[in-house]
């Protein structure tokens, strides 16, 4: 007999009780043992469920009971959720957990304690909720050498775009009904702002490429001063305007690594992710892109990848599964100068000199459009380094401004 | 020290020995062990490769090497590949395959005598290539009760129906270049004819499901039959042509398989899967739909997948991993009566007659194309019973007549 522990019994952690306990023979099957939820965490009363005699309310009761060999932490937030975790693994309990809050802030050290104690730290559900993305990054690519990883990591973000792109809403009808939906928080600004899909590529690329990445090193952006307007001149360009997650391994070994809103041209696959899905493509130098697509959150999704990393714990009980990384560092996450192609849309009230300013800073081959009526003028450049085309983006007069950049 | 054998030097077989030389450091740090690849059987000579001592042509040598632990068999067909991987395995080595018509055939026997021996027998690169499909179904997903497993399993026929639908090449002409690129064979059959995507849905059937589905068991059709009209057709009806194979869980127990063209709804991503990619979408009862993507074949990403279970047989040398299923049995794959909706393409030099049977059967809004020149109807039926409707579609008298299942 295998015992468990769920510390938070959120939409998460409810989900995933409700699988240990309905699936419970065909996870038996799997592991060739037993598996028992003993007691579940939680600060509120549930008094008219199945299971409402395994709640408890004081996390020593795990801490101290020397049979719980796993705990699930589905409590979110760093804290109390980091001291929990931390002394779950020193008392030697493997730990699987969705919080990548937890993970981007805390991941190198609770790997280090869980690889010290021969115990297991696992949370394939902080990326991609139930699309299995770490585990294959792990194991499946592991005769690889990772490049480079990105995607749209954020289901709300996209749902709100696509919202945008194919009903013509604004940013706020859209927001709105993607929070009547439930696929937004009332609070949206970890998921608006890009912060969520910061941690997830933080996760990333730390798995990808060995070194520990720390939120505030990514350079975030969200999509809140994503217009109509933009969304209509991406769609001329053949392009989806998407929120995009990314991690890359530069030649001296350091990454750059950023979240921001992108024109992704509709010949890329990622800009047929619709909804509330979520992609991942991962580029390996033997196997090219590979993606990894699905619903990136929701209960079930999310607690089923709780549960199968549950199921790897209890089949490694005194064995670690090689998902670890090192230390970050702070001149580790870094911004070269590269060459890309921009989005950029001016606006003028002068358009005769904005025309001209425009001719003669991009006069060569760039897409453009430009409108009278309105006085503006959207333009994807040519590719060319991005200090240089900033230079001359930046030294022309105008009364609104926007740059992003482009997938192609 | 972890010896390995590797029987087969052709496009695979000399990538996986590339990649064990060449990326030796970095997968003797994620084994902590030394891999040191000790003969290459092959009957052909290799004299100027720098690792051209370790070529041997007696299949014994590797038999009675009893310091060989992992033996890769990349060498292809069911023999004498069968004989060889049995007496590796009933010898106590763990066997690493990419030979998709091998496991199709005798998957269910060598996982059993590898179960006996408790050594590992895996297969990660016979299906997809180089994109992690196997592991993540079997670990992964693990909380969940799969109900479906389907996709575009075959890069060739994918690129093939891509240049007939982007380029309106005809079939012929986008075979040639097919075979000019060096992405179809001299002999394309097994390609063009579905037995490619067929082994590999047996193989994803019977991970997914727990129980060997054989190549002769599932109905299959190839893309030989597909012309520019259909192609034409069913963009016209917003869908592309794809092959597609898939596998379904009834609720008997009892599944349904097969391999055929298809018109995909464009609004459904399978159809934005383009040129030699392939893409498996698998549906379990928690995670919902998730999708793997990436190139499905080539040296390099086929040979990247070998070695990664290399890897896990080096790290579970005296430990079974859980990719396990039962013999198959010849009730098992069964073709039910379900609601479909299909592509009817059907042509008569009487068109009136046509037209006026087409209308008696059809009359409901089922969406229609009429050529009065060419004297052709092509329609997408309303949703009912297979037998229902192909029983309306053969009472209609006509000189050519085409039906295809639709994905919407």
């Amino acid at each position: 007999m295998i015992y468990t522990a769920i510390m938070g019994h959120g939409v998460v952690g409810s989900g995933v009780a409700e699988i240990l306990l309905q699936h419970n023979a065909l996870i038996n099957e799997k592991i060739k043992d037993e598996i028992c939820v003993k007691y579940i965490l939680d600060l509120r009363d549930f008094d008219n469920l199945p299971y409402s005699d395994k709640f408890i309310k004081d996390f020593n009761v795990i801490a101290q009971d020397d049979d719980i060999k796993i705990v699930v932490e589905v409590m979110g937030g760093v804290n109390p959720a980091y001291d929990f975790v931390k002394r779950c693994l020193l008392s030697g309990k493997s730990v699987v957990t969705s919080n990548k809050e937890l993970v981007a802030a805390k991941g190198a050290e609770l790997l280090s304690i869980a690889n010290e104690k021969n115990v297991n730290f696992l949370f394939e559900a902080s990326v991609g909720g139930g699309i299995p993305i770490l585990r294959p990054i792990a194991q499946c690519l592991g005769a690889n050498e990772i490049t480079e990883v990105k995607g749209i990591l954020n289901g709300t973000t996209n749902y709100i775009l696509n919202k945008m792109i194919v009903d013509n809403m604004d940013f706020d009808a859209a927001l709105a009904l993607a929070q009547e939906m439930g696929f937004a928080e009332k609070d949206p600004t970890a998921d608006i702002g890009g912060h969520d899909a910061c941690r997830k590529i933080c996760i990333l690329a730390a798995l990808a490429f060995g070194k520990h990445v720390y939120p505030d090193q990514v350079s975030t952006k969200g999509i809140t001063d994503i217009t109509l307007t933009d969304v209509e001149y991406a769609d001329s360009f053949d392009c989806a305007i998407k929120l995009i997650g990314s991690a890359k391994k530069l030649e001296n070994g350091n990454i750059t690594a950023n979240v921001q809103p992108m024109l992704v041209s509709r010949s890329h696959i990622l800009s047929d992710v619709d909804g509330v899905f979520n992609a991942i493509m991962v580029t390996g130098d033997a196997v090219g892109d590979v993606m990894f697509y699905g619903k990136g959150a929701g209960k079930m999704p999310t607690a089923s990848a709780v549960v199968a990393d549950v199921i790897d714990c209890a089949k490694h009980l005194n064995a670690r599964k090689y998902i670890d990384w090192a230390d970050g560092s702070s001149d580790y996450v870094v911004t070269p100068d590269e060459k890309v192609r921009l989005y950029v849309y001016i606006q003028s009230n002068d358009f005769d000199m904005l025309c001209k300013q425009f001719n003669d800073a991009f006069s060569d081959n760039t897409w453009h459009i430009k409108n009278d009526f309105k006085k503006e003028i959207a333009f994807i450049t040519n590719q060319d380094y991005e200090s240089a085309l900033m230079k001359k983006i930046n030294s022309i007069k105008c009364d609104e401004l926007k740059v992003m950049h482009t997938l192609f």
